[in-house]
């Protein structure tokens, strides 16, 4: 089984390099970004999506900007300018402005000071992925009692969504390793259905069994007893807990607490954004609403009829059993920081 | 705008007509059936669904079976065979059943009896859809402020799930005629798209604001307080309130609990099965997994990928503020009967 990179770094054609996730799982191709427009397209269209993913394409992406800026000649102004449009390409996901703004510093070191910033990056990624799922395993295992473990998730978190490994995804990788997962339950996802596409494509590839369904049979699985536990990623997380993360995880939430099991948020401590108090401040992407009114590049609804297509949900606190991270898993109230997450 | 009819005889051709819902919103097309082939055929595919107009296919699809038995000289064991046959097509609507017995004692009578009663059945139905729709809207409007109303609802329940008018889109139409709709929330209702597909439709024609949504976005539509009220119909109603309906309606139910909203079912008494002691003895029809992996032809899954598909979920009465039926609204407690809503 080759490596699956969602992002990387080739130094060969000094270009960024993304999986194209929108071509999955019928097509593994890849895309050069060599230009910002290239970039911001991909991070919009989601070729690239996951919330730490988007972190390295955020500080990839200023390299990019900064080879573009010296073969077209950019002042310092377009420069900025082009890497606030890389920053702000998505608003929801707090990773892709992280990796920006921890780069941005070095970049009159060079090109070079800000690749192996970004590398930095990655394999902090990865290894804090290794280190969250290892500690959100066990915390599972010591909440859960019935052996092998019946895992929900929603969405995708696993190397497509990060840099390698996974976030929720990883601690189901790692529950797997141990030979305690029985079968996963991945939501399709709508509207652009990367639990359907990716996440069954990845549970093929690691060989974990796994039944797709309807994003609307997740609460009735979860109350007929199906699942003794539901873990997602996240692509912010408040100072209280509140955690964003793809639409359809609120409802995950709330069928979990209605069957009394632990509704598990995994993701690196590049996802928590203490400046956000909670929930209410964070800004939620809506998407165009074609991708409802569509399936599949086919028109579904009559023509004319108009989509609302959020992008995420907020889970509030109290509706999370454990938010895991590299550093620890908190178990929120929604009053009191979450602040262990990233060591604090 | 003409007339929709998803179900009606023909009494020239002496056929069942059905309108073939799988082909809506793109074309408009109408299925003859002659035999008892083409009826089981049309209620197992969805060509025709909803609980209601299966009731009424249920009793036609008797006549059907007698016209055939006529033609092909059946002895009545065969006769009996093949109307068993449509009765248990599909499980989990009570309504089909319902239909096929109300018009078998009457065989004897001829085909002429039969038809006689299933037109009565659709009087009937078009009565009780109208009366129901008048008390559910009352219910609503009594114990919600805003006007007007922004209502949630789930799967299609308009003329096309009945022989006309509606059940939950039937108080949706009632309250529109009162001038008291905002806006429609449309869950698109997968795997068969029936929101996106066919209440946007309805919406559409009736002139009716409407937004279609992802299933997953329901939970968070409803909690950043979007929506006034959720109503959906029912396939089987539970004595205790216990309510059996479109894969997804659960979801919404414990959304519209934590937000504090009312969840309101409306279904004819017909839907309502006595028999029934709760929810847990309902028979959940599971479908092709095949129907979850693949759109339009489109395999949206890695080859191989396996699909859960029930197409009903349970809602137990606990999370339902209202049951509404052309006879009573009764806010049920899951103890005590719901028999009020069939005049008990």
């Amino acid at each position: 089984m080759h490596d699956v990179r969602a992002v990387h770094w080739d130094d060969v054609r000094n270009v960024l390099v993304l999986l194209d996730q929108t071509k999955l799982p019928a097509h593994e191709d890849y895309r050069a970004c060599a230009d910002v427009d290239a970039v911001v397209d991909s991070v919009r269209r989601l070729v690239v999506r996951g919330a730490p993913a988007l972190g390295a394409v955020g500080a990839y992406g200023v390299a990019v900007a900064m080879n573009q800026a010296s073969r077209e000649g950019w002042d310092d102004a377009r420069l900025q300018a082009d890497i606030l449009r890389i920053r702000e390409a998505r608003p929801t996901a707090v990773n892709l402005a992280w990796g920006v703004d921890r780069v941005r510093p070095l970049t009159s070191g060079g090109v070079a000071a800000v690749l192996s910033e970004a590398h930095a990056i990655v394999r902090e990624d990865q290894a804090a992925n290794r280190e969250l799922s290892r500690i959100g395993a066990d915390w599972i295992l010591a909440r859960v009692e019935r052996r092998p473990v019946r895992v929900l998730t929603h969405c995708n978190t696993g190397d497509l969504a990060t840099t390698g490994w996974g976030t929720a995804f990883g601690v189901i990788r790692e529950l797997h390793e141990r030979g305690e997962v029985e079968m996963v339950y991945a939501d399709e996802t709508r509207p652009l259905l990367q639990g359907a596409r990716l996440t069954a494509w990845e549970c093929k590839r690691q060989g974990i069994p796994c039944l797709v369904q309807a994003d609307g049979a997740a609460a009735s699985t979860i109350l007929r007893g199906l699942v003794d536990v539901a873990i997602v990623g996240a692509d912010r997380i408040a100072r209280n807990g509140d955690t964003a993360n793809k639409i359809g995880s609120v409802g995950v939430a709330l069928a979990c607490d209605a069957a009394g099991i632990p509704f598990v948020v995994a993701a690196p401590s590049s996802t928590v954004d203490m400046s956000t108090p909670d929930g209410s401040y964070i800004e939620i992407e809506l998407r165009d609403g074609s991708e409802v009114t569509t399936y599949a590049g086919v028109s579904v609804a009559p023509i004319g009829s108009e989509g609302l297509n959020p992008a995420f949900d907020v889970t509030p606190a109290r509706y999370i059993s454990a938010v895991v991270s590299e550093r620890a898993a908190v178990e929120p109230d929604g009053v009191t920081s979450v602040g262990a997450l990233v060591g604090e």
